[in-house]
């Protein structure tokens, strides 16, 4: 499998990056990386890592990159040599398997939309990510690719989440809950009380409407909700678990006593860190592509980076795209573009400045 | 001033409401209660707690009871002998100045926005809350009430967080942002891409917009949302700090060093405890009523329920809804009702079932 990675994208690129890129070819010996980026600017960093272009490492040169205050459209339009743009290129013409990049979102979400398109049958493509729940995990679908979102898209997230759980996560039947501010049936805004009817009738083991605590306490696999609110979700959970440990912190150095517990038990809080770190789960997969894009943290570390490798390097393998593609249409979801058109694979444009920065 | 508390409202009542009474009418000598519920149910709890009718504690009774799983609506159509309906009842007729409930969150906004009525200029009234931020605490406003916005009642929402944080955190500008999924000016969706328009052209201290981090690591004094947003980030929080918690008590049971390093440290858990429970910040006023009314979470601790009171008594002294009103047309961003109408004070059944539980 070739992953076509983004070499310039994230806060700390490329170092990271090619840190991630070094210990993927390492690790996984089936993976062939097509490092796209500034050709000159990588030599140092190439070096650093003692890669050399071979047969399981290609260089290509994208002389450009979208930088993170950059509008989401720069990738299709100001900057169409950028590093992100060449990848969603060599995975539409086929050249890569799939696409892996910890830059602009936004950015990566309007390339792979435009240049990959859009897969059959699918309104809108949307990001899921891996969260850590008491006793296990569950996928978070959508994470922030979409900010207003109509019930059939909710409808389809759900059957991106199911194939995401059943292919990555080995559940065979995942339980998929609707996020809301109640478990009633009722509960809810206009947006879930109408994706909440059409989830009902899909033949999917559908649990009803979960909240915080059904969340992280092994209520579903896989959660549901419009983009704007699962960033919201993954946002307020990274920040409140930060704001824990610093609390636990300032708690445990206040007097000998304690310092001297806190050391006895260090171990302790370095495996609470793990736990609680939300990049150890190999960044979010932007599905509904017509191929495979995996769009990581921007502060994603080399381990991060590798597990991103990993999973699009599965993903393919798998065939992912084809496997939805076929649950959507079987369960009655699909997209009917409008009568007008020959717009079945609708550009980024729509909602050019939307996607969520991860 | 003469607080109307609900008896029976809230998981654990009357037992804790009556025990956060005593505690209350001990520690807060201006505090007058009006103790409405079922007369015979609560004689037996009257008695634990060695409480006697007198001239600070009068008994009102009420026949019924709304409980958490009935419709929002139920403290106007079938229970209007309820508990809470009695409450706004007598906060309605000025025997109360204000009301305190710890029970069915949309049972309350119904009847006392129906029975109270709606503070001039307002549109909806919202919940809002205080959470807590490393070095300090936040306002969110609406924290529930109003699952579906449009772009004016975030603004008004802001000048009750405004208030709020003015008269009980004694900021005197407080800083105030819009929750989004990005702090750019252009993130968002087309809720708060719009409110956001309004909120820059006020005369408020605007910090723009702002994401998890920004929220519990002291960006805003005062943070506005939907009340879809807000009880998801309330829910959220809540859950992902009793998560981290079970995580961190699991981590350290795994050997004999860290039992003995956490028994060292067993004050810190405590301390940590405390920081990061969010009923011991006062229950959440209803806000932009013709009144006052504080909502306690349905499991509050007899604590609660007595910052409760307190909270409700410092409101009505200070006058909280005159002040919000005039702020409100001082900034131009009254409601204006639809030209055909009657209906300034709408009633609640504009969105019965919406109210979220707390």
């Amino acid at each position: 499998m070739r992953v076509a990675v983004d070499a310039m994208g994230g806060d700390y690129a490329p170092a990271v990056v090619l840190e991630g890129v070094a210990e993927a070819l390492k690790l996984f010996p089936d993976v062939h990386i097509l490092l796209v980026g500034h050709q000159e600017k990588l030599a140092y960093y190439l070096q650093k890592e003692h890669l050399k272009e071979g047969p399981r490492l290609e260089l290509v040169h994208a002389e450009q990159v979208v930088e993170m205050g950059e509008p989401s459209t720069a990738s299709l339009r100001a900057k169409k040599h950028s590093s992100i743009t060449v990848c969603a290129e060599l995975a539409a013409r086929g050249r890569a398997d799939c696409v892996v990049s910890a830059g602009h979102t936004g950015a990566a979400v309007a390339a792979t939309k435009v240049k990959m398109r859009i897969l059959k049958g699918v309104d809108r493509p949307a990001l899921s990510t891996i969260m850590p729940a008491v006793d296990g995990h569950f996928v978070l679908v959508d994470a922030g690719a979409n900010t207003d979102c109509t019930p059939l898209n909710l409808a389809q997230f759900a059957l991106m989440g199911e194939v995401y759980a059943q292919m990555l996560l080995h559940i065979e039947n995942p339980r998929i809950g609707l996020i809301s501010v109640g478990g009633e049936d009722s509960k809810g805004n206009h947006l879930t009380k109408e994706a909440f009817k059409i989830l009902s009738n899909m033949p999917i083991n559908f649990v009803g409407n979960v909240e915080g605590h059904d969340m992280f306490f092994g209520g579903a696999d896989v959660v549901v909700c419009d983009g704007f609110s699962g960033n919201l979700v993954l946002k307020t959970s990274e920040s409140i678990t930060s704001a824990v440990g610093h609390w636990l912190k300032s708690c445990l150095m206040k007097n000998t006593f304690r310092k001297a517990g806190a050391l006895l038990a260090q171990n302790a809080f370095t495996e609470l860190k793990a736990i609680s770190n939300f990049e150890e789960y190999g960044g979010a997969p932007l599905m509904g592509l017509n191929g495979i894009c995996i769009i990581g943290h921007g502060a994603s570390t080399p381990k991060a980076v590798r597990n991103a490798i990993r999973v699009a390097n599965d993903f393919a393998k798998m065939g992912f795209p084809e496997k939805l593609s076929a649950r959507i249409f079987e369960c009655g979801v699909q997209y009917a573009p409008p009568p007008s058109g020959t717009e079945e694979n609708k550009p980024a444009e729509n909602h050019p400045d939307t996607p969520a920065e991860q």
